[in-house]
């Protein structure tokens, strides 16, 4: 099935909005998990399996995985075959590369990993996204706002009267004749998540930045989500990291059904 | 030592800008040595043997091993740790996240991997740059201007009079505090090359783009190095799969001597 089938298809059947992500952390994760074989393995286990009729996503961040060596990808890899197969996997990347290197990227992440999505970014244009379009079946999201304050560094800076962001969401959608490209774009920008989702009608938009980083969720929904197209939600922290000790799993599972809750409840959704 | 006075006396010992690329391919690398536990350990081992007096810097490219998954990222580190401590070691990775994330991926490159220097993404901006200048010891090159293509998507877009790599050249050379930051210039774009090293003055520069892409290897010497600043330029395909067969070390030997004397007797480096 292709992945953004796939996508659609859970967030149906889950009724949920929400991508939980699994930046999962050896220095976070409950001290008692450490004596484990693969301890984020362990940790990532235990999350999926109590929230996996909450979401319609896992994302996990490769940095947390690769920060371990060999056996943080190991867990990496392990945790992408255990998630259910109807539940999207997108492998935050960010990868971008000129094309014969970025083609090894796309097969590291979809041919090695198996993650059935991925981010990459925008800086090198198109010939470093092809590779990644080639893959007809899987879902790329292209950066095109990150939530981080020192975004404005560069996303925001102005080409005539339109910002650099602005120009990457009017190219992707340009470029995305397979219907496999999507955005990421930041809750904490919402007003510009609105300008965003104007230029981009029909593109699956992941949104972070909900929770630990501030963004605003309603907002995040009234001008990412409905008519315009599709945009999932993801957190990570607020959610994982609910509780240190035994309970960690039940905790993680009662701030995601929060979220999913204000998410499906969200005035701006119903 | 710090990683730039490590590449200034590697310049130096060896009379070299060049810095060989390891863009090691399973699917190129000759074929006997496919039969090893780490084929890309092999076949970088001999030709690090061949050239190390050659080079002031070798770069490996992450994609390559990672394509490969546990036993690539294997070979991607013992060579990193076989490489000789005189030479610059640079894990070409082009990583760019949030801050939290960032400070992961500066860990495994510099932590894990033991790398000396790195290759980043700008488009995130400062905070996801800033994890790996807090590694005051190593080297961290920013893309700027990317030799392909398509870097005329968005690269050679206008803010006002001036192109975004400009941009980014002048912000990185205002951050660059604890000199620890350098650039990546494509030497398929020669005059922009001037131009970026007219704003970047001091920052070293790392050029990709000779050989298989068809950059001018004179002009990239002549508007990169010089009183302006450091510059190495990197070579890969053309070097390292000089021959298939037995004697692909001391052939690579061969074609990296041949550029060295092209860069040495550069007429605008004399």
């Amino acid at each position: 099935m292709r992945a953004l089938d796939k996508l659609y298809h859970a967030v149906e059947k889950n009724d949920s909005l929400l991508c939980l992500g699994l930046d999962s952390d050896i220095q976070r994760i409950p001290k008692f998990l450490l004596r484990q074989r693969y301890p984020l393995l362990a940790f990532n286990k235990k999350i999926v399996d109590a929230t996996a009729d909450l979401v319609c996503a896992y994302k996990l961040n490769s940095a947390f995985y690769e920060a371990l060596g060999i056996s943080g990808l190991e867990s990496l890899r392990k945790t992408i075959a255990y998630i259910p197969k109807k539940i999207l996997t997108i492998l935050d990347a960010k990868r971008g590369d000129i094309g014969n290197t970025a083609r090894k990227y796309a097969s590291a992440i979809f041919g090695y990993f198996r993650a059935d999505a991925t981010t990459v970014n925008p800086y090198l244009g198109f010939d470093s996204l092809q590779p990644f379009v080639e893959y007809k079946d899987k879902l790329s999201f292209v950066l095109c706002l990150t939530s981080n304050k020192s975004a404005q560094d560069f996303q925001f800076l102005k080409l005539g009267k339109s910002p650099l962001y602005l120009e990457v969401a009017s190219k992707v959608k340009s470029w995305n004749k397979h219907k496999n490209l999507g955005l990421v774009v930041g809750a904490t920008y919402p007003q510009q998540l609105r300008d965003i989702r104007k230029v981009a009608v029909g593109l699956p938009i992941l949104i972070p930045g909900v929770g630990a980083q501030g963004g605003d969720l309603e907002k995040a929904i009234q001008y990412g989500a409905g008519k315009g197209g599709l945009a999932i939600i993801n957190s990570s922290r607020e959610i994982i990291y609910a509780s240190g000790e035994k309970d960690f799993a039940s905790q993680a599972r009662l701030r995601a059904a929060e979220l999913y809750q204000r998410i499906n409840f969200s005035p701006k959704l119903r």
